[in-house]
């Protein structure tokens, strides 16, 4: 059985959407799967002034936190977050600084990792926000498995490097059909790598 | 008077149809402007086997071809292409590889530099193939101008890295605008640094 | 007199002596300089565990911290950060995402930009980490003023995509001349669009 | 028995001393391999004029040319380039982009990758040059094997996006143990992806 890690970030619940269909499939698909936020990193006071981010702090409040144990548990990983200006959010950023005992051990290695993201313009991170995370990837040593266009929903959704969504709407057809896509994708080659 | 070269590569026509509309608005502003198709490099027979391919090169074989003393003249530099897989076409990479000279000399370096770009699908290299350009750019020692978010329209076409476009339709009123904006700051950056 | 704005993250130091020595010779220039360190936002007793760290926090602890004003104001600004897996501090990116009133009002629009960075292997991030910052630079909506190899010194340290440095030892004269070479370029340009 | 196509484009051969390396490893290992240089697309008098250039190409006229079919074959590929301004060569770009067919029928999806690189300074592209050719195999839909640091020399040649050398030395040590331990980890993947 594979073990999936979804390791992301939201702060209006788009990639929480996005993140909860990947566990959901998954877990059909028969893997064992842990979805996990990571830790809000911004000051309380900050986050309550912002009615839909404290909305949605507040709806996952008693969700488990991402730890590094996580990552070191999982074949496969995806990680997930908004942009912020062409990079991953300063939260997620926070928990990938926390994995240095891990890497330095050689654990990061070896395991498949994919990304999601979400942005509110149309080309304003969609590409280099998931390009960012694959570069981390690079340098956890992973078996990087983007999805290019290997399945038609890629030519709708249109994204190689990851699965991508502008913000401000509920998960659609071709939403949900490329993350089924992505997760599937991501387990069958962990599956083949686990032997 | 700044003097602006547009370096563009074309297949089908989508970036033709950009490039001549920076042209066209950077002189209404009094630029002094060379437009240049860089110089084909598929053997001819490809070119004829497809027809769209075929009927743009027919459409545009009187026109300049860039060479490397344009970009010399040059106070600042817009390039086009379509993506490779995220990044330029061999033919404006080609005509890149013949600047070493120019290069070696700093010739290239304290212009200002921005991209455009378009693709089949919408995030298939709508942003990475801009910012290859912009990496290029840096190799250059160039003053990279991309649009960021400095006009309500960049809210619209949803790209801080350049202007780009889903190929297979003709320019509309987003893309004018952005294209009008962007070669706007070009000219506007040059001419401050011209002095 | 132009303004510069020198942003970073140091963990250890290095980060600190390439900022302070963008800042002295700033100064040397006839540039008003805010030298400004993130706010620390890793666990105090994290910090705490690592000697070099603690070594260095203690070291800056009177030093003033950056705040989004300081973008504001300035003119120039140059950011600095250790790598993170090719990309920025999580110190840095949070100060970043803090930007978001300053962006929606186009107030980081315009400026000069550039980076420097440092890691601890000879290319595991020297490259994309700077390239990671000028990304976020064109969110801005900022004019990016890489160096290029617009003097000898950058065949000598070789970056043309901003200042690096492998960590672990002093400042030696390629460093200082690179790092000086940055910022005098970066003054020129802000010298020259300040008009 | 995997099959390895190794893809590259040398000027001055030491990106051939690099990609005749990871041949003789690989078959060493037991795999078929099929090493192929890209076709020049350079004007011939272009070529003739840079003496190392043109001895460089003599030296290689004799072996075989790769085409698409190679890559069709391959169960894996390690493409290789040295850099223009941080991408690859308007040569291996000029492979790439006859990859339309193959690409379309989904032949390129599902293999293993890696990029070798070699430049003239440090840091002009060690990185960026490797990260371009991994975001062109996404858009494959490849299975990305960057080495990260999955190997102690890993340390030495520091680069976790694939292996780099700077240009103008024979290989030495360090650079066969890199080329060698990224080779055997495609060779690794790609074969428990065979099943």
């Amino acid at each position: 059985m594979t073990k999936l890690a979804i390791i992301y970030y939201s702060s209006y619940g788009t990639i929480h959407s996005m993140a909860t269909r990947l566990a959901e499939t998954a877990e059909s698909a028969g893997a064992e799967v842990r979805l996990r936020r990571v830790r809000e990193t911004a000051p309380d006071d900050v986050v309550q002034s912002v009615e839909p981010w404290a909305a949605h702090a507040a709806s996952v409040a008693d969700q488990p936190v991402a730890e590094p144990a996580d990552l070191d548990w999982a074949d496969a990983a995806i990680f997930g977050s908004g942009t912020r200006y062409g990079h991953v959010t300063s939260q997620l950023q926070a928990f990938i600084d926390t994995l240095g005992p891990l890497w330095q051990e050689g654990k990061l290695a070896d395991k498949v990792y994919a990304a999601i993201t979400s942005t509110s313009t149309q080309h304003g991170g969609q590409e280099t926000t998931l390009e960012a995370m694959n570069t981390t990837f690079a340098h956890f040593g992973g078996i990087i498995v983007p999805p290019g266009y290997t399945d038609q929903v890629k030519f709708n959704d249109g994204n190689p490097y990851g699965v991508s969504k502008t913000a401000g709407s509920d998960l659609d057809d071709t939403d949900r059909a490329a993350l089924d896509h992505l997760v599937t994708r991501v387990l069958m080659v962990a599956g083949k790598l686990r032997g």
